[in-house]
């Protein structure tokens, strides 16, 4: 039957590559949560939009589920195909098509690595300022699906802040144009911000007009041990208020010690409970002079036990090493991740009972949190024993992921921050999401999607 | 027939204010164009959002248009009530709801106008950074309406960049909270999106939190007389390469006429065709000794004739009633206004075929042009001769229009850049909206709004 299938794929796009070996089954069929088991159709590697549009019309026709897939960097299973689908990789539509100094933009192709993105901008003297770990493989076409935040949003806003246009094939195989690059257009909806964070289920991705801003300040950065959570927030509210931020994250000493243990340097002589990682404006010696008093003061409140400033950009890289290599180093336990937001200002009223929350239910698992501050997001990295049963122990993080959800409920908050709904949150959506909201985005994918072939079974389907 | 209507509307909600004197019809059943003759059934204005709910509801089971209504101030005829409908007037829901000030948001009620959100972000040490020159009697409930831009955009981006949430009852009755300001939620598509900029037709606005800004930094003000459109361009990227632009607007000859006969004053001693009214950063001397390098730089190459540097509150405001003074001191001539845009590298080559279509179109009628530069958008107003033919009038502009949309759609812009389209644009939404666009606009509206009671026969309809 999938013979059948695919040779008819090959008939209606004879120029069409495509993967069917085992190996690549496995590769392009899971993500970075490793925890379905990868059962695609085929992968298709489509080079034009030209070959996307018919991939999607031979979809239609023959009733074949489509997965988008970039760099496969997801956390949550937006781009799992688990049940027969056919992956369409964005791998050969890679490339930076161009750039416009007058628009200051950049437009690129959906399977652009972030990386190669941000190096475009900066060799035209400008920035593409949306960052995160991930940057080595993550492309745009996923970053636009998820809407992806990252370390700078504090200062530079998520993904959705820097989409001056995309090219978008639905569900049904049309064409649109979106945005446009222009900056002003109240000529009916703004369809492009629906796309941005649909997670591949209104189409595919197969063009991207990117803003660029004025390159970052110079910026220095400093490590803070910090004696708990309450006082985060006095240290954010105070470093916030007095220097102009870039990052402020969070990390404890577990995530630290996992990172130490995997070659990061630990700059203090004692262990701390908390830490923060923050880069400021530093253009000046005034700004330097600032930070310093900035620190003294809350020294002197005594809500920081040490602090060290980097001097060098290899201790800078050092510093953000400790709190970027959290992720590396615990990959090896699949942890079960949790990525959740409240307000602001509501994150220590909800981090209270959070912590309470975690500490009753997983008395036997270690929980690594991180996260951004300034963007009410907080990492919660539940890792799983060696030798232990992998679903025994996933039935106890969906149990505590029930129970966040609820708190998260009472807290106004989201199940999602930025990692996207997937197939991993799709059972808590009703926490962050009404049940009116639901019917109407299930509208909307009927609208662009008639035949539900693109992404099913990812965030409500 | 509309005595009963109303009947069964003052018994569905006893304590809803009802308002139908011919005058109260004419007042509220317009707004800015004065193009179309008021006749709605009558005015609701409700104090709460339960009554929104009950009067959507009741909308509903009777088969009643409504049409939301904020300041009014608009100029597309997106608030115009020609056809029998319920004006529903947000102005007794006019007040400013609360400050968070680790979010840094301000909640307010629909019918606040701008001024008032400006002032009381002030009092808060921040700023609600969207301006422009409506702002004493424009409400925000429009603002999100029509995504309204102004002339901030260049450095602040346009409404939509500045909504944290939003309350919306939709057509058909339900209250969904949507964004809730967080930072990050990638819980689903941000329907908060489409609603910004939607004119009023997928429901009713009833509360919106805004983000703030710090304050700006203390700018200078300088007007510009210029030779020429083809340099404006090259001031612009020359202003912008150099100095932190807080806006960038130009005006000709022909509005400072009108603004002068209307008691504005003239800094020049000569008349120019073209203008150019700039504000950026100037915090330090250094700055200001920028500016004039800058200013002195582009007479040397002939870019500019003459130049003011405000010294003064007072002259700030002189030269800025220059620019803002032109939609007033017009207004008795009921301009036939096109508000149009491009990309902003797209700007030159359009405008240049633009001037020609026009000056061969329009021989007999007066046309002021402005606008904002560096947004790539540009308000062109043919004065309506004293003692002309309305209808031949419109006929003419309307046959202009049709040619200006077709030039659009060859350059990839668009018809309304922050007007809207309501019912004066509606008519060549597709110069800048394709088919398939307009489909899916249909099908969302279909699903907020199922009898399509909320605003119709504006926008696509």
């Amino acid at each position: 039957m999938n013979d059948s299938i695919l040779a008819s794929l090959r008939q209606a796009i004879p120029a069409l590559a495509l993967k069917t070996a085992p190996a690549d089954l496995e590769h392009y069929g899971r993500d970075w949560t490793r925890r379905w088991t990868p059962a695609p159709l085929a992968i298709a590697l489509p080079d034009s939009i030209g070959q996307v549009q018919a991939l999607v019309r031979w979809a239609n026709a023959h009733g074949v589920a489509i997965v988008p897939s970039g760099g496969r960097t997801g956390l949550s299973g937006g781009a799992v195909a688990s049940r027969g689908e056919l992956v369409v990789s964005l791998e050969r539509m890679n490339r930076v098509l161009g750039f416009d100094a007058v628009d200051r933009t950049l437009t690129v192709q959906p399977g652009a690595v972030l990386q190669t993105v941000q190096d475009a901008a900066r060799e035209q003297g400008l920035a593409y300022p949306v960052d995160f770990g991930a940057r080595g493989s993550c492309t745009i076409g996923g970053n636009i699906a998820t809407n992806a935040g990252g370390i700078r949003v504090i200062r530079y806003g998520n993904t959705r802040d820097w989409i001056a246009g995309l090219k978008l094939v639905t569900g049904s195989g049309e064409l649109l144009e979106l945005g446009r690059s222009l900056v002003k257009d109240a000529s009916g909806y703004d369809l492009r911000q629906l796309v941005i964070g649909a997670e591949g289920t209104l189409g595919i991705v197969v063009e991207a007009t990117l803003r660029l801003a004025d390159p970052p300040p110079p910026a220095q950065t400093m490590l803070l041990a910090v004696p708990s959570f309450e006082v985060l927030m006095d240290v954010f509210a105070l470093f916030r208020g007095r220097l102009r931020l870039q990052a402020f994250e969070f990390l404890t000493d577990r995530g630290l010690e996992h990172v130490l243990a995997h070659g990061g340097q630990n700059p203090f002589d004692a262990v701390h409970p908390w830490y923060v990682l923050t880069e400021y404006d530093a253009a000046a010696e005034a700004d330097q002079a600032d930070a310093l008093a900035v620190f003294e003061h809350a020294a002197e409140h005594g809500w920081v036990l040490d602090g060290v400033i980097a001097n060098s950009e290899e201790q800078t890289s050092q510093l953000w090493r400790l709190r970027e290599g959290i992720t590396e180093a615990t990959a090896r336990y699949r942890p079960y991740k949790n990525d959740v937001s409240v307000r602001v200002a509501a994150m220590p009223a909800f981090l209270a009972e959070a912590q309470a929350l975690l500490g009753a239910s997983y008395p036997d698992f270690e929980v690594v949190w991180f996260g951004h501050i300034g963007d009410g997001n907080l990492h919660i990295n539940v890792l799983q024993p060696d030798g232990s049963d992998d679903d025994e122990f996933l039935r106890q993080c969906a149990h505590v992921t029930e129970l966040l959800a609820g708190l998260l409920q009472r807290h106004g908050g989201s199940i999602s921050a930025e990692h996207g709904v997937g197939l991993l949150k799709k059972p808590y959506l009703s926490s962050s999401r009404s049940d009116a909201d639901v019917v109407l985005m299930r509208a909307i994918r009927q609208a662009f999607d008639p035949r539900g072939i693109m992404n099913p079974g990812k965030i409500f389907d």
